[in-house]
């Protein structure tokens, strides 16, 4: 679906609520369980630590019984799966499905193989609150199909995907992400576009993993406007990367000057830096 | 125990041990096994090459006969533990044990879960040379204790865990450091505190579990004064952090001087600002 | 063997083949299959990443089927190798072997144990188009020997490692690169010299492993030139090295700014630097 208008949407509305977010993250430090992959752990809990969160990377069955309630929220990525990572992933999203503890999915690459595939679509059936992937990976995810894959990088522009992340919301009961240039969420009937962030974000290594955590901590501290949270957050990533990049010299400067940003965003730059659009 | 009193301790005396002791380790560049977590090992390698040391991540249980006896000294850290990697981490301690070389162990989140108290309190057994966690983790261990808990950061103060340390490292007979705005550091009659660091160290991952790494450098050089080495280090470390702090801009800046610093501290640096006090 | 004489070989040539090669790679995107070690990953993924090709780690056997035959190259590096990921690494490279798929071997630590050699070797028997490893490694491979090590650090100079690297070529019909202060390549006849780079590379971590993914994507744009690949990937990374040294106060900061001068590195910083130089 291509949008018949884009309009910005009332900039106070959307810049105040993520400005609330940022700062209920900050002054709850809420507790993100990530099982997620081997690349992106130290990026993912740096960004979780710079915005105000507690990232815990704890990912064996045999702790989840113990580990998982005390959780805030719960991230799953398959960025790295093996056939051994896969029960925990499966106990701790039923654990949470379960309790109503808010769970973010991200199905990294979920075309590469028939084995991810199925994966995801089992970790889909345990509800998860978010799912967050880019156009490549919510089309395969939401047409269920393996197919010739550009790895972990998206060979489709994320507005070609409004009507998979569409249909795979409706599907799913889960908003559903759609990273990209603009990063488009959905709730199966609304659709908004967040418009921050860099091109050169997608030269470095587990941002997008990074961006997803960071929606689950947004999505712990308000877990009943789970739409609002991850756009949100999506939104303040995208602003962290545009004040990174005043002064990075390439991706290695981008990466650290966009987690210091992370950190000191202050509520002008949140305020008139948000740009998030309703597709309609 | 709330200290009593508190004295600066011979300034030189601190000062010029933990300057022998970094020096040491440059010149001789000891060999460090590394069984430990997937979300450090980038920052903990990066701080023993920083540092002058050499670092191996080395984890599989078939190649312990044949590495280990080589390694100076041997680092264990649980944070991303899981039941197939506990046997190798056995049997590198009671490896190390058995012939004498000195080993740490980094008891991330104890707390957590049953499973991990138990393979924590199993290491423990296996006469660790030095024991370091935050006030958190050397509680719950002290104690024996699942609870409640912050994942992996702390949720109590290092001087309200003097008591537990003492305990500890009674039980023990390993050195215990706890760390915190003070780390505090133990053979169960004395106590130290070392006063160097900055706060924004807690919002980088595995600063703590690179400064144990550290300690398991210091000790390689100096395994009869363990107590010593392991003051020293925790202080060094510390005056990386904040020699790192006067250029950083938030902490993903700061992770990146801070390694410079620890590379590039001289004498003067190291006298001038190490600050060990006693508890008396 | 000593080189009876060094000449600086045509520097047009060299250096036009290396910016050619970096040049398609930034145009291709060539997608490189990693399965390597936990240290590297971020490093190395983000070294691919500013190099302009495409990484993926994925390393579960149960996914070599599906996604290894859209690779245009595969690399595996065995730093932190266990028993469980051996036959996924044996599987893929068998795979590419039979294949005609380009595929680059790193023997990390080659002689820190049986287990790690005899694997090796039987990774070495499915025909790596390339091998890339430190002095020691290289004599340890060739000589198919275990012994002390200082673990993944070289004990030996890249130019005292030669007769091995033409050994270990002839024997397994792989180009051999020996890195170190003077980077060795040779195809068992012909060995070059390249001799960019700088010596605090070797105080960060995985930046042998990086640099050995950067041959992977050069050889993939250029399979049956893998010998001039090799040597280019070497001498451009070693180029990134040494502007990025003059932004540097140490090994992490030096880190960043290679990454940001791969990602930026134009025709006339590679024609005016690339230096390789023949032995004979």
């Amino acid at each position: 679906m291509e949008p018949e208008s884009i309009e910005k949407s009332e900039p106070t509305g959307w810049a105040s609520k993520a400005w609330a977010l940022l700062s209920a993250v900050r002054s709850q430090s809420p507790l993100i369980q990530c099982i997620t992959n081997f690349v992106s752990m130290d990026l993912m809990a740096n960004t979780l630590l710079s915005a105000g969160a507690s990232p815990a990377m704890i990912h064996s069955i045999v702790e989840i019984p113990d580990f998982t309630p005390h959780a805030n929220a719960l991230y799953i990525n398959v960025g790295t799966l093996s056939p051994d990572w896969l029960p925990a992933m499966k106990a701790a999203a039923e654990l949470a499905c379960r309790t109503g503890k808010p769970w973010v999915l991200d199905p990294v690459a979920v075309g590469a193989s028939g084995f991810r595939l199925r994966a995801c679509l089992e970790l889909v059936e345990l509800k998860p609150t978010v799912i967050r992937g880019n156009a490549s990976e919510v089309i395969a995810l939401s047409k269920a199909s393996v197919g010739p894959t550009k790895g972990v990088d998206s060979s489709h522009e994320s507005t070609h995907a409004v009507d998979a992340a569409k249909s795979l919301s409706k599907a799913s009961g889960a908003i559903v992400a759609v990273s990209g240039a603009v990063d488009i969420i959905t709730d199966g009937e609304l659709v908004v576009g967040a418009h921050n962030g860099v091109a050169m974000m997608q030269r470095i290594t587990a941002t997008g993993c990074s961006v997803t955590a960071l929606i689950a901590a947004f999505v712990a501290v308000d877990p009943s406007h789970a739409f609002e949270a991850t756009a949100s957050a999506l939104s303040v990533f995208g602003i962290a990367g545009e004040m990174g990049m005043k002064m990075a010299n390439g991706p290695a400067s981008l990466r650290m000057h966009l987690i210091d940003s992370l950190h000191g965003l202050d509520e002008a730059d949140v305020l008139s830096r948000v740009n998030i659009t309703g597709y309609r």
